[in-house]
């Protein structure tokens, strides 16, 4: 799994939905399909602002599951590397190349510790977030074990309640040991409010996010206070960026689905009170489905069921037409209201999904278009790396 | 793709969950197993069902997406072979053996006829439905390009709302046009009423089998005053199969669920008015999780959220256990309401995922589980195969 991918040997259909040269006209349906003209503007966007405003972009790998899209990000948006959820997500990305990783959450059983351990071997730098003092310890033997050295950021739950440490004190109790601790290292704090990223209001954000902030800062104090220097304050996402910038306190970004868009995100509102995905951000990821029953006159079924995204955070929708709607998901189906009957048999259509993230992990390939091209086919190469 | 996987070669947690062998406390989570006593007693009791009455049952792939699983139902429950709902699933059961497939549902696009018209030649009977007359020139041609037989069954919609035509003659007038066409058959008719499955009362779902029922005797009627007899009439799931079976039309049962059991189709009542997952299957299928961190003393997070499952039908219920609960679900976390503190970190739960279909085509792998030991891991064989 960590050669590269020969595209030669696979079959169109059976393996991969399209072959790089193919027109997207022949393409086999549903897939995801990735604007590359969008795609590479919005990651230049991000990283532009980013150096503008003095802080680093750690682009989110739990959103894309790619190390090609990873890649994409740190050449033309000086990503310094990458966050993940998963260790065996960190293991695809170690292996990929990507030298500096951050597994953005807590990891606990034995096995997976042991696995962590041995990642700095690939030669990347290997970031773990701790919210229990009885994680140091488990984390430290491991890295001993395997004579490597993992760096740990304290996670602070700043509001998206799962997981992390509430209070000052415990932050600093945790840093305290990680310091004792052989083979660890503290490196900062992590601290990513969730559950504000997709309210609609932009001020509405920011009233949970200076909440947040002052969390952190209160953290931050009491870790220098302790004599303690968080080398990195590391958190936001697209619905926040612009508040952890100005907060004088985070250095470290860490947005993952400007880069794709999705129907979710694109309905909440910059400080204009315009949708994101009007001019902040492109739709880059589309969902491509063809229209393959068409029984009755004022009803197409297309191709685009369940199996092709996640419907958690609502139906997808159609990409620039409002005279056909996504209304219905079942397994295998989607059914289009079409009341003039416009659409025809095979036609195909360009689904925003609404929900990026757990829409990229249900499929195998990003199938890359350029001027109605197929230019790359990406594999999705963490998909399914759950555990 | 074809060769019998190696698990001797793949490494746990990077590449699969579980050996076999392995003891269920070392699998790695988020992951799908089964019990597979309890996946035995299903696959057998179906099957006896089926044999007791007269009916052929042809179990519905597109929710387990495994040739082993397939291969199972088919040794000990006598099913006669697969359905599944893309080419890409035919593909997979095509080359892993299976003798009798049924694409129940449209194949409309070029390359995807071509694709199916090729599948005879691994030795399979192969079947397709067909809801538009326009569709029978195009698969007529791909099967006689490649030399080979391909049958149709002529789709009814009878309450699902999707593909199928609505009327007697329409039935007809695609059975004749099958007939005329070089290289197909009329095999029979597809008639699965997929919106009423999932409706609590058996009486409800009675009422609208009973129409269901109607319609298809009239398109059978209707064919049989044009001198044309329907080798099978093909339909039913998990929540009907037992009205197809007495209906005295229907000849062949389509159920797939019934093998894994979820927690969405559990909560639909027996004509006792009990629970189906209380006496008449079992769950089968679970979602492994473990508790990954407990930094507040009434909430417990684990493993299992977006990436490990398909929300679409509900969240997934905790199985065995009334004195926690599981709340919440976001891209790589599940939130546990545990109000005692009862739960312990790393800590392994097994989730009744609320949908098993999309939850399946999520995951890489089965592990499959007795006494408490790894003794196989299977791989989601179609998983991912959409298209």
């Amino acid at each position: 799994m960590n050669a590269p991918v020969n595209l030669s040997t696979l079959e169109v259909g059976y393996d991969i939905p399209a072959k790089p040269g193919m027109d997207l006209a022949d393409v086999q349906t549903p897939c995801l399909i990735l604007d590359l003209d969008a795609l590479e503007r919005n990651i230049r966007k991000m990283g532009d602002y980013a150096k503008a405003h003095g802080m680093r972009h750690r682009s989110h790998g739990k959103m894309h599951k790619s190390v090609d899209v990873q890649k994409l990000q740190e050449r033309l948006g000086g990503a310094i590397g990458v966050c993940c959820q998963k260790v065996s997500e960190a293991e695809v990305f170690a292996r990929g190349g990507i030298g500096d990783i951050l597994v953005s959450n807590q990891v606990r059983d034995p096995a997976k510790i042991d696995r962590l351990a041995r990642l700095p071997k690939y030669g990347a730098r290997i970031i773990v977030c701790v919210d229990d003092l009885a994680n140091v310890a488990d984390l430290s033997a491991a890295a001993v074990r395997h004579g490597t050295a993992l760096e740990v950021f304290v996670e602070i739950d700043c509001g998206a309640g799962r997981c992390g440490v509430k209070t000052a004190p415990e932050v600093v109790a945790i840093a305290k040991a990680v310091e004792a601790a052989p083979n660890l290292r503290f490196a900062g704090i992590q601290a990513y409010q969730g559950a504000m990223q997709h309210i609609d209001g932009y001020e509405d954000r920011k009233a949970k996010l200076d909440t947040a902030i002052a969390q952190v800062k209160e953290a931050v104090a009491a870790l220098n206070a302790a004599g303690i220097t968080p080398e990195l304050v590391s958190g936001g996402g697209t619905g926040s960026y612009y508040f952890e910038a100005a907060s004088g306190v985070y250095n470290e970004l860490q947005c993952g689905s400007y880069a794709f868009m999705d129907a979710d995100y694109g309905r909440i509102r910059d400080k204009d009170g315009n949708r994101i995905d009007k001019g902040e951000w492109e739709n880059a990821l589309f969902i491509l489905t063809s229209v393959m029953s068409h029984a009755k006159a004022d009803k197409a079924i297309c191709d685009a069921g369940l199996k092709a995204q996640s419907v958690d955070s609502g139906l997808p929708v159609i990409f620039g037409r409002d005279d056909v709607k996504y209304v219905k998901c079942s397994d295998e189906h989607g059914v289009i209201e079409d009341p003039e009957g416009v659409l025809s048999i095979n036609e195909k259509l360009r689904l925003v999904p609404g929900h990026c993230d757990p829409t990229c992990n249900v499929h195998d390939w990003y199938v890359g278009v350029r001027g109605g091209k197929v230019e790359v086919v990406w594999p999705v190469s963490a998909r399914g790396k759950a555990y």
